[in-house]
Protein backbone atom coordinates (compact mmCIF):
# COMPACT_ATOMS: atom_id res chain seq x y z
CA UNK A 1 0.00 0.00 0.00
CA UNK A 2 1.27 3.48 -0.90
CA UNK A 3 1.97 5.69 2.25
CA UNK A 4 4.78 7.88 1.23
CA UNK A 5 5.35 10.03 -2.18
CA UNK A 6 8.11 11.74 -3.69
CA UNK A 7 6.79 14.64 -5.27
CA UNK A 8 8.60 15.66 -9.01
CA UNK A 9 7.17 19.11 -9.80
CA UNK A 10 6.14 22.13 -8.17
CA UNK A 11 3.50 23.71 -10.87
CA UNK A 12 -0.43 23.62 -10.47
CA UNK A 13 -0.92 20.27 -10.45
CA UNK A 14 1.99 19.37 -8.30
CA UNK A 15 0.58 21.46 -5.78
CA UNK A 16 -2.94 20.36 -6.13
CA UNK A 17 -2.09 16.96 -5.78
CA UNK A 18 0.57 17.28 -3.30
CA UNK A 19 -1.90 19.68 -0.58
CA UNK A 20 -5.11 16.97 -1.51
CA UNK A 21 -3.03 13.70 -1.17
CA UNK A 22 -1.30 15.08 2.06
CA UNK A 23 -4.72 15.68 3.51
CA UNK A 24 -5.64 12.53 2.46
CA UNK A 25 -3.14 11.25 5.01
CA UNK A 26 -0.38 10.37 2.58
CA UNK A 27 3.32 11.48 3.64
CA UNK A 28 5.17 13.57 1.13
CA UNK A 29 8.76 12.47 1.12
CA UNK A 30 10.36 15.28 -0.77
CA UNK A 31 9.66 18.09 -3.70
CA UNK A 32 11.99 18.58 -6.62
CA UNK A 33 11.90 21.35 -8.51
CA UNK A 34 14.63 22.23 -11.53
CA UNK A 35 13.72 25.86 -10.17
CA UNK A 36 15.01 25.53 -6.56
CA UNK A 37 12.66 28.40 -5.12
CA UNK A 38 9.79 26.80 -6.57
CA UNK A 39 10.59 23.44 -4.80
CA UNK A 40 11.25 25.65 -1.33
CA UNK A 41 8.20 27.00 -1.65
CA UNK A 42 6.27 23.95 -2.51
CA UNK A 43 7.79 22.00 0.22
CA UNK A 44 7.29 24.75 2.50
CA UNK A 45 3.64 24.63 2.30
CA UNK A 46 3.94 20.76 2.71
CA UNK A 47 5.94 21.04 5.47
CA UNK A 48 8.68 18.72 4.02
CA UNK A 49 12.24 19.30 2.36
CA UNK A 50 13.01 20.20 -1.01
CA UNK A 51 15.12 18.61 -3.08
CA UNK A 52 18.19 19.74 -5.52
CA UNK A 53 18.75 17.33 -7.63
CA UNK A 54 16.78 14.32 -8.51
CA UNK A 55 19.27 11.99 -7.52
CA UNK A 56 18.15 13.41 -3.74
CA UNK A 57 14.86 11.77 -4.21
CA UNK A 58 13.77 9.32 -1.55
CA UNK A 59 14.15 5.81 -3.55
CA UNK A 60 12.05 4.18 -1.00
CA UNK A 61 9.11 6.24 -1.52
CA UNK A 62 6.14 4.16 -2.08
CA UNK A 63 5.31 6.36 -5.23
CA UNK A 64 7.17 9.02 -7.45
CA UNK A 65 4.94 11.55 -8.31
CA UNK A 66 5.91 12.89 -11.74
CA UNK A 67 4.24 16.16 -12.00
CA UNK A 68 5.99 18.33 -14.64
CA UNK A 69 5.18 19.65 -18.36
CA UNK A 70 4.25 17.08 -20.64
CA UNK A 71 7.60 17.58 -22.43
CA UNK A 72 9.37 16.16 -19.51
CA UNK A 73 7.65 13.48 -18.31
CA UNK A 74 9.92 10.73 -20.22
CA UNK A 75 12.91 12.68 -19.80
CA UNK A 76 12.56 13.02 -15.93
CA UNK A 77 11.35 9.27 -15.82
CA UNK A 78 14.71 8.31 -17.42
CA UNK A 79 16.84 10.86 -15.18
CA UNK A 80 15.27 8.65 -11.81
CA UNK A 81 18.03 5.58 -10.59
CA UNK A 82 15.71 2.71 -10.66
CA UNK A 83 13.49 2.01 -7.98
CA UNK A 84 11.56 -0.40 -6.74
CA UNK A 85 8.50 1.43 -5.53
CA UNK A 86 5.92 2.99 -8.11
CA UNK A 87 6.70 5.47 -10.74
CA UNK A 88 3.56 7.33 -12.02
CA UNK A 89 3.08 10.68 -14.15
CA UNK A 90 0.09 13.01 -14.34
CA UNK A 91 0.39 13.41 -18.06
CA UNK A 92 -2.23 13.54 -20.72
CA UNK A 93 -0.90 13.09 -23.51
CA UNK A 94 2.41 10.75 -22.16
CA UNK A 95 1.84 7.09 -23.22
CA UNK A 96 2.03 5.21 -20.31
CA UNK A 97 5.56 3.23 -21.87
CA UNK A 98 7.57 6.77 -20.94
CA UNK A 99 8.03 5.15 -17.51
CA UNK A 100 9.23 1.38 -18.97
CA UNK A 101 12.31 1.52 -17.25
CA UNK A 102 10.83 1.36 -13.58
CA UNK A 103 9.60 -2.09 -12.74
CA UNK A 104 6.23 -0.81 -11.15
CA UNK A 105 4.87 2.34 -13.32
CA UNK A 106 1.18 3.68 -13.89
CA UNK A 107 -0.69 7.10 -15.15
CA UNK A 108 -2.69 9.39 -12.47
CA UNK A 109 -4.01 11.57 -15.11
CA UNK A 110 -6.81 14.15 -13.30
CA UNK A 111 -8.95 15.51 -15.97
CA UNK A 112 -9.09 19.41 -15.23
CA UNK A 113 -7.76 22.24 -15.97
CA UNK A 114 -5.46 23.83 -12.73
CA UNK A 115 -4.93 27.52 -12.07
CA UNK A 116 -2.68 28.93 -8.90
CA UNK A 117 -5.39 30.92 -8.42
CA UNK A 118 -8.24 28.63 -7.99
CA UNK A 119 -8.97 25.85 -5.72
CA UNK A 120 -10.44 23.12 -7.46
CA UNK A 121 -13.08 20.66 -6.20
CA UNK A 122 -10.71 17.67 -6.66
CA UNK A 123 -13.74 15.04 -5.40
CA UNK A 124 -15.41 15.99 -8.93
CA UNK A 125 -12.02 15.70 -10.90
CA UNK A 126 -12.35 12.49 -12.96
CA UNK A 127 -9.02 10.68 -12.57
CA UNK A 128 -7.72 7.93 -15.62
CA UNK A 129 -5.65 5.29 -14.44
CA UNK A 130 -3.11 2.63 -15.97
CA UNK A 131 -0.32 0.52 -15.15
CA UNK A 132 1.73 -2.00 -16.18
CA UNK A 133 0.38 -4.50 -13.48
CA UNK A 134 -2.72 -5.07 -11.93
CA UNK A 135 -1.03 -4.76 -8.76
CA UNK A 136 0.59 -1.06 -9.50
CA UNK A 137 -3.27 -0.57 -11.23
CA UNK A 138 -4.76 -1.18 -7.97
CA UNK A 139 -2.53 1.05 -5.55
CA UNK A 140 -2.95 4.07 -7.99
CA UNK A 141 -6.98 3.34 -7.91
CA UNK A 142 -7.03 3.23 -4.07
CA UNK A 143 -4.86 6.67 -4.30
CA UNK A 144 -6.82 7.95 -5.98
CA UNK A 145 -10.28 7.49 -4.57
CA UNK A 146 -8.69 8.85 -1.76
CA UNK A 147 -8.97 12.01 -3.23
CA UNK A 148 -11.72 11.68 -6.01
CA UNK A 149 -15.12 10.15 -6.47
CA UNK A 150 -14.76 9.74 -9.96
CA UNK A 151 -11.80 7.15 -10.84
CA UNK A 152 -11.40 5.40 -13.96
CA UNK A 153 -9.40 2.74 -15.42
CA UNK A 154 -8.28 4.46 -19.23
CA UNK A 155 -5.47 3.38 -21.91
CA UNK A 156 -2.94 5.52 -23.17
CA UNK A 157 -4.87 5.95 -26.69
CA UNK A 158 -7.94 6.47 -24.86
CA UNK A 159 -6.49 9.01 -22.31
CA UNK A 160 -4.78 10.84 -25.28
CA UNK A 161 -8.44 11.32 -26.95
CA UNK A 162 -9.79 13.36 -23.80
CA UNK A 163 -6.68 14.83 -23.94
CA UNK A 164 -7.44 16.56 -27.36
CA UNK A 165 -11.07 16.62 -26.61
CA UNK A 166 -10.31 18.93 -23.50
CA UNK A 167 -8.57 21.08 -25.63
CA UNK A 168 -12.06 21.93 -27.38
CA UNK A 169 -14.08 22.12 -24.49
CA UNK A 170 -11.76 24.18 -22.17
CA UNK A 171 -8.92 25.71 -24.36
CA UNK A 172 -10.69 27.18 -27.75
CA UNK A 173 -13.99 27.66 -25.63
CA UNK A 174 -11.94 30.00 -23.70
CA UNK A 175 -10.73 31.51 -26.58
CA UNK A 176 -14.09 32.45 -27.42
CA UNK A 177 -15.04 33.95 -24.51
CA UNK A 178 -12.29 36.35 -25.03
CA UNK A 179 -13.51 37.07 -28.40
CA UNK A 180 -16.65 37.98 -26.98
CA UNK A 181 -15.47 40.16 -24.17
CA UNK A 182 -13.58 42.04 -27.19
CA UNK A 183 -16.38 42.33 -28.80
CA UNK A 184 -18.33 43.86 -26.47
CA UNK A 185 -15.56 46.14 -25.26
CA UNK A 186 -15.95 47.76 -28.78
CA UNK A 187 -19.19 49.03 -27.36
CA UNK A 188 -18.58 49.49 -24.09
CA UNK A 189 -20.46 46.65 -22.72
CA UNK A 190 -19.19 44.53 -19.38
CA UNK A 191 -18.51 41.00 -19.83
CA UNK A 192 -21.02 40.45 -17.46
CA UNK A 193 -23.46 40.65 -19.24
CA UNK A 194 -22.66 37.29 -21.06
CA UNK A 195 -22.66 35.18 -17.73
CA UNK A 196 -26.36 34.29 -17.33
CA UNK A 197 -26.15 33.38 -21.26
CA UNK A 198 -22.73 31.44 -20.85
CA UNK A 199 -23.82 29.23 -17.61
CA UNK A 200 -27.23 28.13 -19.50
CA UNK A 201 -24.93 26.88 -21.88
CA UNK A 202 -22.94 24.95 -19.85
CA UNK A 203 -26.15 23.42 -17.73
CA UNK A 204 -28.76 22.49 -20.76
CA UNK A 205 -26.13 19.93 -22.36
CA UNK A 206 -26.12 18.30 -18.64
CA UNK A 207 -29.70 17.45 -19.85
CA UNK A 208 -30.18 17.35 -23.47
CA UNK A 209 -26.88 16.26 -25.65
CA UNK A 210 -25.31 19.03 -27.26
CA UNK A 211 -26.26 17.78 -30.77
CA UNK A 212 -29.65 18.59 -29.78
CA UNK A 213 -29.09 21.89 -27.94
CA UNK A 214 -27.47 23.46 -30.57
CA UNK A 215 -29.33 26.67 -31.74
CA UNK A 216 -28.54 29.69 -33.50
CA UNK A 217 -28.69 31.32 -37.11
CA UNK A 218 -26.90 28.77 -38.34
CA UNK A 219 -28.76 25.70 -37.03
CA UNK A 220 -31.96 27.88 -38.71
CA UNK A 221 -30.21 28.60 -41.83
CA UNK A 222 -30.73 32.26 -41.42
CA UNK A 223 -28.85 34.00 -43.95
CA UNK A 224 -29.87 37.06 -43.30
CA UNK A 225 -28.74 36.97 -39.82
CA UNK A 226 -25.75 35.91 -40.74
CA UNK A 227 -24.73 38.07 -43.36
CA UNK A 228 -25.80 40.79 -40.86
CA UNK A 229 -22.95 39.12 -38.32
CA UNK A 230 -20.18 38.95 -40.74
CA UNK A 231 -20.53 42.58 -41.76
CA UNK A 232 -20.15 43.56 -38.22
CA UNK A 233 -17.32 41.91 -37.83
CA UNK A 234 -15.09 43.83 -40.64
CA UNK A 235 -13.04 45.43 -38.81
CA UNK A 236 -11.59 41.81 -37.27
CA UNK A 237 -10.74 39.47 -39.93
CA UNK A 238 -9.37 36.56 -37.39
CA UNK A 239 -12.88 36.45 -35.66
CA UNK A 240 -14.92 36.81 -38.89
CA UNK A 241 -13.11 33.97 -39.85
CA UNK A 242 -14.03 31.86 -37.53
CA UNK A 243 -17.49 32.88 -37.18
CA UNK A 244 -17.65 31.63 -41.44
CA UNK A 245 -16.05 28.52 -40.31
CA UNK A 246 -18.69 27.49 -37.21
CA UNK A 247 -21.47 28.62 -39.67
CA UNK A 248 -20.45 26.58 -42.99
CA UNK A 249 -19.58 23.52 -40.37
CA UNK A 250 -23.14 23.89 -38.16
CA UNK A 251 -24.72 24.72 -41.53
CA UNK A 252 -23.37 21.37 -43.02
CA UNK A 253 -24.18 19.25 -40.25
CA UNK A 254 -27.58 19.91 -39.54
CA UNK A 255 -28.52 20.70 -43.85
CA UNK A 256 -26.08 18.73 -45.65
CA UNK A 257 -25.09 22.14 -47.32
CA UNK B 1 -48.83 51.86 -16.45
CA UNK B 2 -48.87 48.56 -18.26
CA UNK B 3 -51.40 46.14 -16.75
CA UNK B 4 -52.42 44.40 -20.07
CA UNK B 5 -50.39 42.60 -23.02
CA UNK B 6 -51.26 41.34 -26.25
CA UNK B 7 -48.63 38.47 -26.79
CA UNK B 8 -47.85 38.11 -30.57
CA UNK B 9 -45.71 34.61 -30.88
CA UNK B 10 -45.66 31.63 -29.67
CA UNK B 11 -42.04 30.36 -29.64
CA UNK B 12 -39.97 29.70 -26.49
CA UNK B 13 -39.62 33.15 -25.98
CA UNK B 14 -43.43 34.24 -26.05
CA UNK B 15 -43.67 30.75 -23.88
CA UNK B 16 -41.03 32.12 -21.24
CA UNK B 17 -42.39 36.06 -21.30
CA UNK B 18 -45.78 35.35 -21.60
CA UNK B 19 -45.30 32.70 -18.28
CA UNK B 20 -43.64 34.83 -16.11
CA UNK B 21 -45.24 38.41 -16.91
CA UNK B 22 -48.29 36.88 -15.55
CA UNK B 23 -46.92 35.42 -12.60
CA UNK B 24 -45.74 38.43 -11.87
CA UNK B 25 -49.23 39.88 -11.87
CA UNK B 26 -49.64 41.09 -15.96
CA UNK B 27 -52.77 40.28 -17.56
CA UNK B 28 -52.74 38.12 -20.60
CA UNK B 29 -55.33 39.86 -23.52
CA UNK B 30 -54.89 37.24 -26.12
CA UNK B 31 -52.03 35.01 -28.07
CA UNK B 32 -51.60 35.18 -31.63
CA UNK B 33 -48.97 32.54 -33.69
CA UNK B 34 -49.89 32.29 -37.58
CA UNK B 35 -50.49 28.83 -36.66
CA UNK B 36 -53.52 28.48 -34.58
CA UNK B 37 -52.72 25.35 -32.95
CA UNK B 38 -49.88 27.00 -30.79
CA UNK B 39 -51.67 29.83 -30.18
CA UNK B 40 -54.11 27.58 -28.83
CA UNK B 41 -51.88 25.94 -26.85
CA UNK B 42 -50.11 28.61 -25.10
CA UNK B 43 -53.19 30.44 -24.65
CA UNK B 44 -54.55 27.32 -23.34
CA UNK B 45 -51.56 27.79 -20.55
CA UNK B 46 -52.13 31.15 -20.15
CA UNK B 47 -55.95 30.94 -19.71
CA UNK B 48 -56.41 33.46 -22.58
CA UNK B 49 -58.21 33.74 -25.94
CA UNK B 50 -55.83 32.61 -29.32
CA UNK B 51 -56.40 34.99 -31.83
CA UNK B 52 -56.78 33.57 -35.68
CA UNK B 53 -55.64 36.70 -37.15
CA UNK B 54 -53.50 39.41 -36.16
CA UNK B 55 -56.79 41.92 -36.37
CA UNK B 56 -57.83 40.41 -33.40
CA UNK B 57 -55.48 41.19 -31.39
CA UNK B 58 -56.81 43.47 -28.64
CA UNK B 59 -55.51 46.83 -29.33
CA UNK B 60 -56.52 48.77 -25.99
CA UNK B 61 -54.19 46.28 -24.55
CA UNK B 62 -51.16 48.88 -23.01
CA UNK B 63 -48.60 46.65 -24.45
CA UNK B 64 -48.67 44.58 -27.29
CA UNK B 65 -45.05 42.58 -27.10
CA UNK B 66 -44.46 40.81 -30.30
CA UNK B 67 -42.17 37.72 -29.93
CA UNK B 68 -41.86 35.90 -33.14
CA UNK B 69 -38.47 34.83 -35.51
CA UNK B 70 -36.18 37.86 -35.87
CA UNK B 71 -37.24 38.06 -39.89
CA UNK B 72 -40.39 38.39 -38.94
CA UNK B 73 -40.50 41.05 -36.28
CA UNK B 74 -40.99 44.44 -38.97
CA UNK B 75 -43.50 42.36 -40.65
CA UNK B 76 -45.61 41.93 -37.78
CA UNK B 77 -45.02 45.94 -36.78
CA UNK B 78 -46.33 46.61 -40.12
CA UNK B 79 -49.63 44.39 -40.11
CA UNK B 80 -51.00 45.63 -36.86
CA UNK B 81 -53.65 48.37 -36.59
CA UNK B 82 -52.11 51.62 -35.00
CA UNK B 83 -52.27 50.96 -31.58
CA UNK B 84 -52.48 53.84 -28.68
CA UNK B 85 -50.60 51.62 -26.65
CA UNK B 86 -46.94 50.59 -26.27
CA UNK B 87 -45.95 47.86 -28.78
CA UNK B 88 -42.29 46.49 -28.07
CA UNK B 89 -40.33 43.88 -29.87
CA UNK B 90 -38.24 40.92 -28.13
CA UNK B 91 -35.89 40.80 -31.19
CA UNK B 92 -31.36 40.87 -30.72
CA UNK B 93 -30.80 41.94 -34.06
CA UNK B 94 -34.13 44.35 -34.95
CA UNK B 95 -33.59 48.05 -34.71
CA UNK B 96 -35.75 49.75 -32.72
CA UNK B 97 -36.54 52.10 -35.88
CA UNK B 98 -38.39 48.93 -37.34
CA UNK B 99 -41.61 49.68 -34.75
CA UNK B 100 -41.55 53.43 -35.98
CA UNK B 101 -45.10 53.18 -37.68
CA UNK B 102 -46.58 53.12 -33.84
CA UNK B 103 -46.19 56.15 -32.06
CA UNK B 104 -44.91 54.07 -28.73
CA UNK B 105 -42.72 51.74 -29.45
CA UNK B 106 -39.73 50.00 -27.65
CA UNK B 107 -37.45 46.48 -27.34
CA UNK B 108 -37.80 44.46 -24.45
CA UNK B 109 -34.57 41.97 -25.31
CA UNK B 110 -33.98 39.43 -22.80
CA UNK B 111 -30.33 37.88 -23.70
CA UNK B 112 -30.79 34.25 -23.03
CA UNK B 113 -31.42 31.19 -24.95
CA UNK B 114 -34.72 29.60 -24.12
CA UNK B 115 -35.90 26.18 -25.06
CA UNK B 116 -39.21 24.20 -24.60
CA UNK B 117 -37.82 21.92 -22.33
CA UNK B 118 -35.59 24.06 -19.72
CA UNK B 119 -37.26 26.32 -16.89
CA UNK B 120 -34.80 28.97 -17.03
CA UNK B 121 -34.05 31.92 -13.99
CA UNK B 122 -35.46 34.44 -15.41
CA UNK B 123 -34.46 36.88 -12.83
CA UNK B 124 -30.50 36.44 -13.66
CA UNK B 125 -31.58 37.08 -17.06
CA UNK B 126 -30.10 40.69 -18.55
CA UNK B 127 -33.00 42.56 -20.05
CA UNK B 128 -32.17 45.38 -22.77
CA UNK B 129 -34.15 47.88 -22.95
CA UNK B 130 -35.10 51.11 -25.63
CA UNK B 131 -37.71 53.10 -26.21
CA UNK B 132 -39.01 55.55 -28.54
CA UNK B 133 -39.50 58.07 -25.42
CA UNK B 134 -38.54 58.57 -21.90
CA UNK B 135 -42.26 57.28 -20.69
CA UNK B 136 -41.91 54.19 -23.13
CA UNK B 137 -38.76 53.52 -21.60
CA UNK B 138 -40.08 54.20 -17.99
CA UNK B 139 -42.66 51.73 -18.31
CA UNK B 140 -40.38 48.64 -20.33
CA UNK B 141 -38.09 49.47 -17.36
CA UNK B 142 -40.60 48.76 -14.86
CA UNK B 143 -42.36 45.76 -16.99
CA UNK B 144 -38.72 43.76 -16.95
CA UNK B 145 -38.06 44.76 -13.03
CA UNK B 146 -40.89 42.49 -12.66
CA UNK B 147 -39.40 39.46 -13.78
CA UNK B 148 -35.59 40.23 -13.71
CA UNK B 149 -33.10 41.89 -11.35
CA UNK B 150 -30.52 42.40 -14.58
CA UNK B 151 -32.51 45.64 -16.46
CA UNK B 152 -30.15 47.42 -18.77
CA UNK B 153 -30.79 50.48 -21.10
CA UNK B 154 -28.88 48.95 -24.35
CA UNK B 155 -29.57 51.41 -27.59
CA UNK B 156 -29.65 49.13 -31.09
CA UNK B 157 -26.22 49.18 -31.90
CA UNK B 158 -25.14 47.33 -28.52
CA UNK B 159 -28.05 45.36 -28.65
CA UNK B 160 -26.57 43.86 -32.33
CA UNK B 161 -23.36 43.47 -31.06
CA UNK B 162 -24.63 41.74 -27.68
CA UNK B 163 -26.58 39.13 -30.20
CA UNK B 164 -23.48 38.71 -32.55
CA UNK B 165 -21.39 38.28 -28.94
CA UNK B 166 -24.12 35.84 -27.91
CA UNK B 167 -24.04 33.72 -30.86
CA UNK B 168 -19.64 33.14 -30.08
CA UNK B 169 -20.31 31.90 -26.21
CA UNK B 170 -23.45 30.42 -27.14
CA UNK B 171 -23.90 28.71 -30.46
CA UNK B 172 -20.23 28.31 -31.02
CA UNK B 173 -19.15 27.15 -27.56
CA UNK B 174 -21.94 24.26 -28.18
CA UNK B 175 -20.50 22.87 -31.36
CA UNK B 176 -17.87 22.52 -29.52
CA UNK B 177 -19.36 20.43 -27.59
CA UNK B 178 -20.61 18.46 -30.43
CA UNK B 179 -17.22 17.87 -31.45
CA UNK B 180 -15.53 16.66 -28.43
CA UNK B 181 -18.94 14.42 -28.20
CA UNK B 182 -17.95 13.02 -31.32
CA UNK B 183 -14.49 12.92 -30.52
CA UNK B 184 -14.79 10.72 -27.32
CA UNK B 185 -17.16 8.60 -29.00
CA UNK B 186 -14.70 7.13 -31.24
CA UNK B 187 -12.89 5.74 -28.09
CA UNK B 188 -15.95 4.76 -26.69
CA UNK B 189 -16.01 7.49 -23.75
CA UNK B 190 -18.87 9.53 -22.27
CA UNK B 191 -19.20 12.61 -22.29
CA UNK B 192 -19.85 13.24 -18.88
CA UNK B 193 -16.00 12.80 -18.18
CA UNK B 194 -16.05 16.40 -19.58
CA UNK B 195 -18.49 17.97 -17.73
CA UNK B 196 -16.27 18.70 -14.87
CA UNK B 197 -13.84 20.56 -16.61
CA UNK B 198 -16.81 22.25 -19.09
CA UNK B 199 -17.96 23.55 -15.31
CA UNK B 200 -14.42 24.58 -14.53
CA UNK B 201 -14.04 26.59 -17.44
CA UNK B 202 -16.78 28.47 -16.86
CA UNK B 203 -16.32 29.34 -13.30
CA UNK B 204 -12.54 30.61 -13.93
CA UNK B 205 -14.26 33.60 -16.12
CA UNK B 206 -16.14 34.82 -13.30
CA UNK B 207 -13.21 36.12 -11.43
CA UNK B 208 -10.19 35.60 -13.89
CA UNK B 209 -10.77 37.86 -17.59
CA UNK B 210 -10.42 35.19 -20.22
CA UNK B 211 -7.78 36.39 -21.48
CA UNK B 212 -6.01 35.85 -18.65
CA UNK B 213 -7.94 32.40 -17.93
CA UNK B 214 -6.21 30.86 -21.60
CA UNK B 215 -3.85 27.93 -21.35
CA UNK B 216 -3.76 25.04 -23.76
CA UNK B 217 -1.04 24.13 -26.23
CA UNK B 218 -1.54 27.15 -28.12
CA UNK B 219 -1.19 29.63 -25.16
CA UNK B 220 1.98 27.57 -24.54
CA UNK B 221 3.17 27.47 -28.04
CA UNK B 222 3.45 23.93 -27.79
CA UNK B 223 4.54 22.80 -31.09
CA UNK B 224 5.12 19.25 -30.13
CA UNK B 225 1.49 18.47 -28.30
CA UNK B 226 -0.31 20.48 -31.34
CA UNK B 227 1.69 18.34 -33.73
CA UNK B 228 0.49 15.34 -32.00
CA UNK B 229 -3.09 16.39 -31.83
CA UNK B 230 -3.19 17.42 -35.71
CA UNK B 231 -2.91 13.52 -36.45
CA UNK B 232 -5.20 12.56 -34.42
CA UNK B 233 -7.74 14.38 -35.96
CA UNK B 234 -6.66 13.06 -39.23
CA UNK B 235 -10.19 11.21 -39.84
CA UNK B 236 -11.75 14.47 -38.89
CA UNK B 237 -10.75 17.32 -41.64
CA UNK B 238 -13.09 19.76 -40.43
CA UNK B 239 -12.25 19.36 -36.77
CA UNK B 240 -8.64 19.44 -37.75
CA UNK B 241 -9.43 22.69 -39.64
CA UNK B 242 -10.90 24.28 -36.29
CA UNK B 243 -7.90 23.06 -34.15
CA UNK B 244 -5.43 24.75 -36.63
CA UNK B 245 -7.87 28.24 -36.77
CA UNK B 246 -7.73 28.23 -33.05
CA UNK B 247 -4.44 27.34 -32.10
CA UNK B 248 -3.13 29.86 -35.06
CA UNK B 249 -5.09 32.94 -33.86
CA UNK B 250 -4.22 32.05 -29.66
CA UNK B 251 -0.44 31.40 -30.89
CA UNK B 252 -0.93 34.75 -32.77
CA UNK B 253 -2.29 37.00 -29.56
CA UNK B 254 0.39 35.52 -26.75
CA UNK B 255 3.05 35.20 -28.74
CA UNK B 256 3.09 37.82 -31.51
CA UNK B 257 3.71 34.74 -34.00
Amino acid sequence: MIKTIALIGSGNVATHLGTSLQKAGYSITGVYSPTLLHARELAGKLNTVPLNALRQTDTTSDLILIAVPDRFTKEVSEALPKVPGIVAHTSGITPLSALNMHPNHGVFYPLQTFSAQRKIDLPEVPFCIEANTPAVENELMELAKSVSRNVNIINTRQRIQLHLAAVFVNNFVNYLYTVSSELLEKENLDFKFLQPLIEETTRKIKEINPEDAQTGPARRNDTTTIEQHLKLLKDFPQYRQLYELFSNQIKKKYHHE
